[in-house]
């Protein structure tokens, strides 16, 4: 039988500094024992991005009772592997990112740094979560979470996830949360997604913004309606893309 | 009727003076329009990382009869979404990222910034194919994979991919290429990732290295058994990342 405490890696993509890997924190610290290896910098839009041409570094922090930090150069992906195989002394139970500053529901799964992290436990074959709140203010109020995201945590250190399965839980912004919803990832697409910033000589400058368009509404199975209506949206995730539906055709192509 | 010929939009991760993506330009030239947006320095392992904190730009290199080529500052996806909003005066018909110096198969599609940009193009609708040789050198042979590129680029051209779905192609590094097999992603794990590199003080410095592991071995279904064995691996690709299957139990769970 294992007496040890459940070991959580947490990371995630607003940078060590961030209120939300604090509140994380505070959220798991009953669950379990936690070490926290997150980037030094804001890392927002990194999804699965990996430093590949330049060595990256990692320090500690600080090592308190059930809470060790580290602080890390590279992306979040990074961050997890390295503290997978350089820090943590055993497999942890459970990889989790966040809690995000920003949503990371709908197609935004796939840019999402937050998710980049939970993808990387994942493909590890660990169970992983990643948190995020309909929020991007730095001080945002992740109060109302810290139930659910133990709740949450519990269920899938006690029940596991299946293989190459994560989960993408994410918050609408208030105190009165409706409940849970289990969803599926809305259809959508970003539009009018550049500033024109600036021109120098023939040089154009433009800075990323945009305006998400739900192509799915009233779909209530999805996860951009139940945080609209005020539920916590569990997505289900799954890091095998292949598209087995179109596998038999295709077949007929070539 | 349309009496336009095809409008490309062509990317990668390697960057604009990458010997794959001017052999790319080379085979899909007889077959439409070309645009090239792509990055001005590498961006390996850039997955579907956006530059959010800070501006990028582009600039126009050359314009011939029939293609235009620009590069462009930010990541390979920030070169799909600035070109399609900022430069191209239509929809492109079909979006295509590569052709990538290493192998995008298996569990490396999460990582690569070539299938990055056929993400981007996919999530925006546009039929969408990522092309990759198993191979790093910056000077591979890549004149075995013209013939099938473009006949796979035609029949895309020609037949469209269902919605949300995309190809990622990968070739393996031989002139004795056996045909083509539809896969499944490969089933596997990156190990000993990495190279201790130095320490300074209290930071330790370490570069991304690493093994692939194939758990999934003998599976003739799977990419990374197709080009182990000299087939050209066309594995669909969905941006659809539920995880369907896990629905209906996690609705037990709350």
């Amino acid at each position: 039988m294992n007496n040890q405490r459940p070991l959580i890696l947490v990371s995630n993509d607003d940078g060590i500094t961030a209120k939300g890997i604090s509140e994380l924190v505070k959220f798991l610290r009953p669950l379990g024992e936690i070490v926290v290896m997150a980037p030094d910098t804001p890392r927002s839009g990194s999804a699965c991005a990996l430093t590949v041409n330049a060595p990256i570094h990692y320090q500690l922090l600080r090592k308190d009772v059930g809470v060790t930090v580290y602080k890390c150069s590279g992306t979040p992906m990074d961050c997890v592997k390295l503290a997978l195989e350089t820090v943590l002394e055993r497999t942890p139970d459970l990889v989790v990112g966040g809690i995000n500053h920003g949503d990371n529901s709908a197609v935004n799964v796939h840019y999402s740094g937050t998710m980049g992290v939970v993808i990387e436990g994942c493909l590890k074959g660990i169970p992983s979560i990643g948190f995020s709140l309909c929020s991007h203010e730095p001080g945002a109020d992740f109060s109302a979470a810290g139930p659910y995201i133990r709740n949450i945590v519990s269920k899938v250190l006690e029940k596991g996830l299946p293989p190459l399965t994560c989960l993408n839980v994410n918050f609408p912004d208030t105190k009165d949360l409706k409940g849970i919803r289990i969803c599926e990832q809305s259809k959508g697409i970003w539009k009018n997604e550049w500033e024109n910033f600036a021109h120098r000589g023939d040089c154009h400058y433009y800075w990323l913004t945009g305006e998400f368009e739900d192509t799915d509404t009233d779909n209530e199975r999805n996860d951009h309606w139940a945080l609209a209506n005020g539920y916590v949206a569990i997505t289900p995730t799954t890091v095998d893309v292949t598209a087995y539906p179109l596998i038999k055709e295709l077949k007929t192509w070539f």
